[in-house]
């Protein structure tokens, strides 16, 4: 066997003579590496990330670290994240294609992915606090969730395959495990990496004090641990989106695994309503008004674009194991009430992680910029207040919550109602 | 690398000089491999099994053939299941102590498991045909039932395990494939495999017809295939259970999989109602309520049984990531409540099970010997309706029938009724 050469992080100088041999890559970039133009461009909080130029021409190297990169070496990740991020990619593409950048060239023991540099992309997050609109946002991402839960599940794939590709993603033990302790857990009791604004402890106080929110948030805890369900991105907040203003794309899925049909869409969801309430923060009066209407008006279209997606590949695609022809169409019997119930079912569990997900962010380790970036907690507090008790009836109300309209109005009205 | 030798079917012939050099073995029955007896007992659908035995000591040998037993190569299996079997054997050993027998070899190349031979034990299935009693059944599986489902969990175990584990049993696909079919999708359309007694044809018609039924079933089936909230037994009827008077262990986990906490409990509670409704075609008068009595008895110990001890096991053993004792009573928040919705949703989906095994055992492949050993159709049929509507209800209804003592009381009614 020929020895494998160790694992070495990536540097704007060894990126060139480390990928310079590498036909995939150097078809994008030629083979004057003394070209290349390499720029350090990490910008969320786990890995490395590259961007190589040669003329006209782009790539984005993206490498996993053995740690968290915005803390270090006191918090140890496994470097087969970026194996992981790799198996959804290409499954992404294949479900949704166009929906994630293009990959050129991965490398399991080096941790690397090179990929298609997006241009000229911006993280929708840095657009939704800029007040910036995008067209088709909701479209593409509606259809995105859709098409990736549902192909991705036994209504569609070969079940032998499904339970292969499970068994695959139960690996990602440990991008899990920090799902499952930020998200699910540390938020609802004052756990060693908590932080919050002050000024919200009167509330952060009463939603810990909550039992029977505690419970409902342990029963999707469950569910996210326990339902495989389908392959989902695992983290499609605001951050992991990138938009032109009519272009979106997809990135980061390095947190995939199989959990429940609705966990996306609900994540995506709360990123959208933490954007609208802290549109105060960001802009006043008309503007304000109007970029907080566009915002709930996706948050609506996301849902429509999901339900109609969905319901088009249940007619069309549907082929697993799952609510099978051959004992609903074949015999005469309409299989649409079974469709409603499922999409009823998707849509209980994304109310339930969207107002998880609105309280960790204010709660727990990791908090978003739509809020962060307002400097005058005085101002910013109240706005997280607004959001921490919207999820927290979100949690509660979840199974009779039964269409998205009720879900944005009830956040109309919250925006408009004092807590603090 | 040492060539493997290749796969080979045990016969009474050449077993002695196959496994007379396993030291666990012979350290049972002896080197004098002359002196052994094989004797070939198999019983069930799928493997060879043999009875060795050498003066006072014996063991049983089990081979999975690369094909069902009773049906040949025309449905070929994966030899693997005999390694699926022995890998929930050692787990449950761990589990519930004393509850499987014991394991002397294990050889995943040949699919061979040597294990204890229970005797003077007997099939459970067979004891209530015969209209035996046994002393601390209920006991004994509501506590098996519920140390499994408990310690195979994300209530017990470091979530790490737990989905390694989960990954290897997403492995044991084919035996998933056929409950799938034989138990969620045959017994609801006119299936290739599916047989029932003549006289139920009007009854068959209406199941098969009620659309609601077929998509609570495939609810269920959703759960079955996608919710890995345990390791399950996976087949746990009365053919999987051995008795004699006062003991009781269970065999045969070659189906087991990572599935909902209820399965085993529904399907085994299922299995003593068909008991329960086939009675009269056995026996009659003062022998027949006493018998049946005893049954609807068993079934609500059991039940009693497991809830005690899930409970017991919540309040000493819960280190798992769910519900964990830092949200709550760290916080003097009691979980009490928690514990009774988890409880909760396990009946729920043992109830739903319980009326699917109902069904498919008078509808598809595989059914009891319980009804089939009645030889008058005009008996048996009358008695198969019963069930096969009460599964109906159950199905439907599982999330209204809360305590075991309506589940116990509907059979009761349907017992005394006439629908054929």
């Amino acid at each position: 066997m020929t020895q494998k050469p160790e694992y070495q992080h990536l540097t704007t100088d060894n990126l060139p003579r480390r990928l310079g041999q590498i036909t995939s890559i150097t078809r994008n970039l030629g083979l004057e590496t003394s070209q290349w133009k390499v720029s350090d461009v990490a910008d969320g909080n786990m890995n490395l990330v590259f961007l190589v130029e040669c003329g006209s021409s782009s790539m984005i190297v993206k490498q996993a670290l053995p740690y968290a990169r915005v803390v270090g070496d006191s918090w140890p990740l496994p470097l087969d994240r970026a194996y992981f991020e790799y198996e959804v990619l290409i499954r992404q593409a294949r479900r949704d294609p166009g929906s994630v950048p293009e990959i050129y060239h991965f490398d399991r023991d080096q941790a690397i992915i090179a990929m298609e540099m997006l241009s000229p992309h911006v993280i929708l997050r840095k657009k939704l606090i800029a007040g910036e609109c995008v067209e088709g946002l909701a479209d593409r991402l509606g259809k995105f969730c859709a098409r990736t839960a549902f192909r991705g599940s036994d209504l569609s794939l070969e079940t032998s395959e499904k339970k292969k590709d499970t068994a695959i993603f139960q690996g990602n033990i440990d991008l899990m495990a920090i799902t499952e302790k930020l998200i699910f857990t540390d938020p609802y009791f004052d756990a060693e990496m908590n932080h919050h604004t002050k000024g919200l402890d009167g509330i952060v106080s009463a939603l810990r004090s909550d039992i029977d929110l505690k419970l409902e948030v342990q029963k999707m805890l469950l569910k996210f641990t326990a339902n495989t369900e389908t392959l989902l991105h695992g983290d499609l907040h605001s951050g992991s989106v990138m938009c032109t203003e009519t272009e979106t794309k997809v990135i980061d899925p390095e947190f995939g695994f199989y959990g429940p049909m609705g966990f996306d869409l609900g994540m995506l969801i709360s990123n959208y309503l933490m954007a609208y309430f802290s549109q105060p923060g960001h802009r006043s009066d008309n503007d304000l008004v109007k970029y907080q209407e566009w915002i709930l008006k996706v948050i609506e279209d996301t849902c429509i674009a999901f339900e109609a997606e969905f319901r088009h590949l249940w007619n069309t695609e549907r082929a697993g194991i799952l609510f099978p022809k051959s004992m609903f169409e074949d015999q005469g019997h309409s299989s649409q009430t079974a469709l409603d119930d499922i999409l009823e079912h998707i849509w209980e569990d994304a109310v339930g992680i969207c107002g998880i997900e609105m309280h960790r962010r204010v709660l727990s380790l990791a908090h978003n910029a739509d809020f962060e970036e307002i400097e005058d907690i005085k101002i910013r507090a109240p706005l997280e207040a607004r959001n921490l008790i919207m999820g927290h009836e979100l949690v509660l109300k979840r199974k009779s919550i039964r269409i998205v309209k009720e879900l944005t109005t009830m956040a109309y009205r919250y925006n408009s109602e004092k807590h603090l």
